[in-house]
């Protein structure tokens, strides 16, 4: 396969014929198109190399040699599905439970991160008996009709009616939430929001199946939960019979460096009863698993239903699941996570001191965000800047996205391969937008302190603000950005 | 990656600790375990050759070369989401519209048919803004929550509330459903049913946002529906602002013979609304596709939601979808299916000429069925003897399924190079196992007519009766099979 095989203009005339309008691209009114990747790099038509911080989905860094090879000697062998007996998908299965605790010993294949909910939801529903669902505001948990519902983060974008079984509660967000770091106890204050919910829908006749979260949320701002806040949550909810999802489709295999999984930063005590997979399983190849105990597995097998996944679990995807993990420990990425981690939130956190749009940094390894705010004590979210962050460092070949409810938290999810000289390349360059946009915008570091200015009432762009999970990144033209003279001008 | 790692009965250990127990497994007490697979071949471990009448996955062969190579040269060049431009993604899908009518021309890339179809009911929702709809008796379109609702081959096999959107219309079986190939127009008096359904659903208050079917049902029975019933149906539906929606995902890509598309057999008047595609598309890479019309697509744009599927359409999976394409057209796979799916019908014509357990034989290319029933009079269904037959051709090393509501309908749907003398190997053994049960039952063409005998009051085999999708392949024992013991001894 060549790998440019038309003018990038007819690409995009095909694109606008062929698929389907929803499906947005990055940076829409003059996107990239990419022909090859390496480790943390990408590359277009014409060469250019982009700095990756966003592709959480090539974990272990794009094309990873031990992976193609490991999925294409087996895509020579054979590839079947899971109705006959084979060794990789059993071996595959030993490992993955090898890494988490061990009553979630039962696995599941499927092909996606979507798929692995839909089928949490399922478990859940007919282990419990029960129908009521708990998600979190700001929550996307995936694009079947099933996770629409329970994904405010969605659902909110459409008029749809709003399904009565599923309730949204606070966002443990300790920064722009409803209890912040000033407060004594965050993780039982948000925890008894989950609590008294359950009470209200005790209320209501409902009965709760299950809650469902990101161990940490990624769409919806890069939320790191207080810790003990799922051991409390967990209590409420199976004290109402239901089960608690971990949905580590964004977060897992190693990214928050501490810990291969992101709802063990919240300590050992914790099990969640599933736990779903999906981007980073297989290196962007589709696939993806829900893990769960014995006993939820057997009252699934006992409705009688029985449960095929044409792809899911075949041996290919087994053998590339498995060279993802043999390449973490080989290349020790979770090692790499929390050291380039570490070293990254030092870096962001010196811009917070030197930067008045800089409002919060907060990151586990290699799942960092950085909240623009127009003002420290109001928390205005700084949306355009960070679209304006985003499409200038998309100028200088850094790949960056913005997302969160209200767009401006800038996300880094870089591959795992990702290097100290990576961290200091984009912050660098962030440093030194955040200086011109702050310059003109007359934004001073001893003003940025409850000091109302004109930034705030500048209208923000409403047709392409990146109201989509990973739509982050900028769409607009400079001319859409809906950006004060002053700034444009500084852009050459 | 070797090919057998594990002795069998460790795989079948771990399996049974990590896998899922409601996924089940062909032939369960006595599993076979596939090592490696080429063209319509399966070799198990110790290097027997199993002939695969079933995998319809495996379209164009297990492991083609050039589906292999394409995969293998595209994962080490780029493998990532489609909110980049590529060439791949564009391309496939104007390779993808050149096969369907000009209407169907805008495409979304998903990662199964359950992702396929459940994409087909939001993009139906959203475009008629009504939310009933109606599904075939039998039909199976997937395993994600919303699909199980319309999905009575699924739904009916537990206790859950049937959703009361969905109404469940007669499936157009012109053998054993409601109204028979002695009909003067059973097209016309199916979609009737669906007509009055429409009626009924507007009594109630109910608006149809569409109707649903395979082309042809293959879980359902290998029904294939009276010409001009599509039409009709198409009719009545969009006369009360629904839309239809054509489930390719088993039948599709020249598996019939005569045409590219199974809706296709209803004649160049029928065009659908959305077509989903999937299993065969990408020879068993997790891939699939929804094909509809600009205005649908139009409509689901303007609800504001976007839609991103993180594997979907990606680089890799475009490049399958295209050598898969190529082969089809280089090996005229179609042409293929036409030539050996005929020779085939004729074949098992001529058994039921010999054999009064053969009721009924249909079939389209190489998607055919042969249905066995007790008395070709009362169409009592031969369950166990369909078991019997599949179970003893496992014993010859023939992979062969039964499926429909009575699982008594023997499946043919092999990879697309399956040859003449395939043909004439399995039809072979399917005359000598069906002269032995008969012998055994005492049944005799002469009385085959009309005539009840022993065989029709014995117990049939309850646990693993195939109420499954796929899992028409014998599970049981010859002990739990419930047969005679006359008929047991037939088997040495």
């Amino acid at each position: 396969m060549s790998s440019e095989i038309l003018v990038k203009q007819k690409t995009i005339d095909l694109r606008k014929k062929h698929i389907g309008p929803s499906c947005k691209i990055f940076f829409s009114h003059d996107p990239i198109k990419i022909v090859r990747a390496k480790g943390q790099y990408m590359y277009d038509e014409k060469g250019l190399r982009y700095l990756d911080c966003i592709n959480n989905v090539a974990h272990v860094g794009h094309c990873h040699p031990d992976v193609v090879k490991a999925g294409a000697q087996q895509m020579e062998l054979l590839n079947t599905n899971s109705r006959f007996l084979h060794d990789n998908l059993v071996l595959y299965a030993q490992r993955l439970q090898a890494t988490l605790p061990h009553k979630l010993s039962v696995c599941y294949f499927v092909n996606s991160g979507s798929e692995a909910n839909d089928l949490a939801l399922r478990l859940a529903w007919q282990y419990t008996g029960h129908k009521d669902i708990i998600t979190l505001e700001n929550a996307y948990h995936g694009h079947v009709s099933s996770l629409i519902d329970i994904s405010p983060y969605k659902f909110h974008q459409s008029d749809a009616e709003h399904n009565q079984s599923v309730h949204v509660a606070p966002s443990p967000d300790v920064y722009r939430g409803k209890y912040r770091a000033d407060h004594p106890d965050p993780a039982s204050a948000y925890a008894d929001e989950v609590k008294d919910m359950i009470h209200g829908v005790h209320g209501k006749g409902g009965k709760i199946a299950a809650f469902i979260a990101e161990s940490l949320q990624s769409c919806g701002g890069q939320v790191i939960p207080p810790v003990g806040y799922f051991q409390q949550v967990a209590q409420h909810v199976r004290k109402a019979g239901g089960i608690f999802i971990a949905d580590e489709v964004q977060v897992g295999f190693g990214r928050v460096g501490t810990h291969f999984w992101a709802f063990q930063l919240q300590g050992e005590d914790f099990v969640p009863d599933i736990v779903t997979m999906g981007k980073p399983i297989g290196n962007g190849h589709p696939m993806s698993c829900v893990v769960t105990t014995k006993e939820v597995a057997e009252a699934f097998f006992s409705s009688g239903t029985q449960y095929f996944n044409t792809f899911g679990g075949n041996p290919v995807s087994c053998a590339i699941g498995m060279a993802v993990l043999d390449v973490i420990v080989k290349e020790d990425l979770q090692g790499n996570a929390l050291r380039v981690g570490r070293y990254l939130t030092d870096l962001l956190e010196k811009q917070k001191e030197k930067h008045p749009l800089v409002g919060d940094i907060r990151g586990r390894g290699l799942f960092a965000g950085m909240e623009l705010v127009k003002d420290r004590l109001k928390l205005t979210p700084a949306t355009a800047e960070a679209q304006e962050v985003i499409y200038r460092l998309k100028e200088q070949h850094i790949l960056l996205s913005a997302d969160g409810p209200h767009r401006n938290v800038l996300k880094f999810k870089p591959p795992m391969c990702f290097t100290t000289e990576d961290a200091d390349l984009v912050v660098e360059k962030i440093d030194h937008i955040l200086t011109e946009l702050e310059q003109a915008l007359g934004l001073k570091m001893h003003n940025a302190l409850g000091v109302e200015n004109e930034s705030s009432k500048r209208k923000l762009p409403t047709d392409e603000n990146g109201h989509q999970c990973h739509s982050g990144l900028a769409h607009d033209t400079g001319s859409s950005r809906g950006f004060p003279q002053q700034t444009k001008r500084l852009r050459t």
